[in-house]
């Protein structure tokens, strides 16, 4: 039962098709927060979790970076766990900490009681309605989800971890439990995906944020099947799918069979080198990224340089058909003293590159 | 002016000069520290830079792991920021935190100023004299400093930083300052290492702790010529000299051009591929590692199984002569909360495992 919109050449969505996009799409993870003064404004007294679940915030909070910054698309502000939270469990953000659970889940009895999420989510089905109802039919709004691993890091950890060491332990020494917990979150992450998907969302990414903690094997055998479960689950929704970790260069390869068509790049990694290992794994995939984000404190010129760097690299990686197409982003978020206008001139220089054709 | 002794059979210098040594050679970086509840108790009171500088304490925490552990090796207690400390420069290290300046160091006139480091550290010195003392002669100590990309972000971000931002800027932006910044620091890591080595240290480990931050690009602009300098500088100690970062898989080629003989490889990626990277880059090495820490709590059957994949691993790469030879450690520092008696009995494990000849 969607709402999607008929998007008339939305570059990002367009670029993720493999299309060939009207100008070089661009989105910057964490654009929406607290780079801007206006968010700073908006969330004044308001804690982050109750900002995830009112509709007339989240769609402010979400559009205010496509207002200030000309993005090709809004990215639907929300956290990891959210799911978890609007499937009842006990969990706080804690200012300049993260997101603390009430009790962490390491038992089996911890397992198989926990909460899951089996309903949509009305809150953000609401701000999502809002949100489309501002942007242009050129803007897509992409949908967002933690993936199983970081999910399960958090609730294992009982918060933010360092080395996530209960958490590998756990799926080490009790990998029976370890599946268990893994199975048990992937309907919430799917039921949270298809509330935004119904709601009209213009494409989804899943954010396995700690996977770069992983090596290969532990990946594979650990978080690779419980993340193509979710992929799989959301082929039928016929919207572009987007994979992204921090920290991933061992594991691009791994991560792209998880079936995302489009893989985002985090910045260690130049894209040509990592849409060889892409297509190496899985093929051609559309590619995203992956400026540093401590490049936009670094001046005009600096940008320019690095800018086109990345654009070219992208352009080679298709020349070579190692990719299908590229959207320019970040290879993580926004950092959060970074100057809005310097995102801004960020966004206008990307826009002034040419698209491969 | 060097009181080195004339160590007998130590299997960690014997592997490190690329010969065969009697038993599979161990240690753990930051085996001394916080997993030992008699260097917590030794500590009560006592500020973490005050115990680097008492020779007392210096040697009581190197030993207590030598004499838990039976490892192989001891490492020299001390921190990143104890050379800039010896040379004047504001510094705490505030518990919980880390390294904190007194004020932090970003313009040509801080630069300029930035006091340095000249002269031998007397209580280092005498903290090594009396760990010799206590030392078997097949136990080797190793010295340790932080590189300079390492000590620059501290000193340009002030203080620990998620994603060394302000330190990125500063390069990409002011390159010229930030290759001053970088010429002022080898100087006095180099004496820091010379206090070390005249004192009597059997090895040397430089350790550039955020160093997987950069890409290989950055890396090798802005970071290499330094880190080459240290090793060429302290070539004519001939002694064994170790280079070791976190989170390095993209830059592992670039690192083992530094000069070191001895390459520390994180848990990320497995020791033949690993070796692979670096014989492209300068030939084969002796590897060091790659112990996920997290796995000294997962259990002894764990602890087997993993330790001698690793062995394999490492034996794999000295038959495809990608390297010449293997020390085991930890693909990262012990964790905190880790039981002293797993770390004793992954040592028996490692000792178990049988050496390539």
């Amino acid at each position: 039962m969607t709402a999607r919109r008929r998007l008339q050449d939305a570059p990002i969505i367009d670029a993720a098709r493999g299309e060939t996009p009207s100008r070089m799409p661009v989105w910057f993870m964490r654009q929406a927060g607290r780079s801007l003064p206006e968010y700073r404004t908006i969330r004044e007294g308001i804690s982050m979790l109750d900002s995830c679940f009112r509709p007339d915030l989240l769609s402010e909070i979400t559009l205010q970076p496509v207002r200030r910054h000309n993005v090709d698309a809004a990215i639907l502000f929300s956290d990891i766990v959210v799911p978890l939270k609007a499937a009842g469990i006990g969990v706080d953000i804690v200012p300049g900490r993260g997101p603390v659970m009430e009790s962490p889940v390491r038992t089996k009895e911890d397992i198989v009681s926990l909460a899951q999420l089996d309903s949509e989510v009305i809150e953000i089905s609401e701000g999502i309605t809002r949100i489309l109802q501002e942007l242009r039919s050129d803007q897509a709004l992409i949908g967002f989800a933690g993936a199983p691993f970081t999910l399960a890091s958090y609730l294992v950890e009982g918060g933010p971890s360092k080395n996530h060491e209960r958490t590998k332990a756990l799926m080490h020494a009790e990998p029976e439990l370890w599946h268990q917990l893994m199975e048990r979150l992937v309907p919430s992450i799917c039921a949270f995906l298809w509330t935004q998907i119904d709601a009209g969302v213009d494409a989804v990414q899943l954010f396995d944020s700690w996977a770069g903690f992983l090596s290969e094997r532990d990946y594979r055998e650990f978080v690779l099947p419980y993340s193509r479960q979710i992929f799989d689950e959301l082929r039928s929704s016929n919207i572009p799918r987007i994979h992204f970790g921090v920290g991933t260069s061992e594991i691009l390869g791994a991560m792209s069979e998880a079936g995302a068509e489009v893989m985002g790049v985090d910045w260690r990694v130049p894209l040509d080198q990592a849409a060889r290992r892409i297509t190496e794994a899985s093929g051609p995939k559309v590619l995203q990224g992956n400026l540093d984000p401590a490049i936009l404190q670094a001046g005009t010129q600096v940008m320019r340089q690095e800018i086109a760097r990345i654009c070219e690299e992208a352009r080679r990686a298709q020349a070579e058909h190692t990719a299908c197409g590229h959207i320019f982003n970040l290879g993580h978020g926004v950092l959060p003293n970074t100057a809005p206008e310097a995102i801004t001139e960020a966004v206008e220089i990307i826009h002034s590159e040419g698209v491969f054709h």
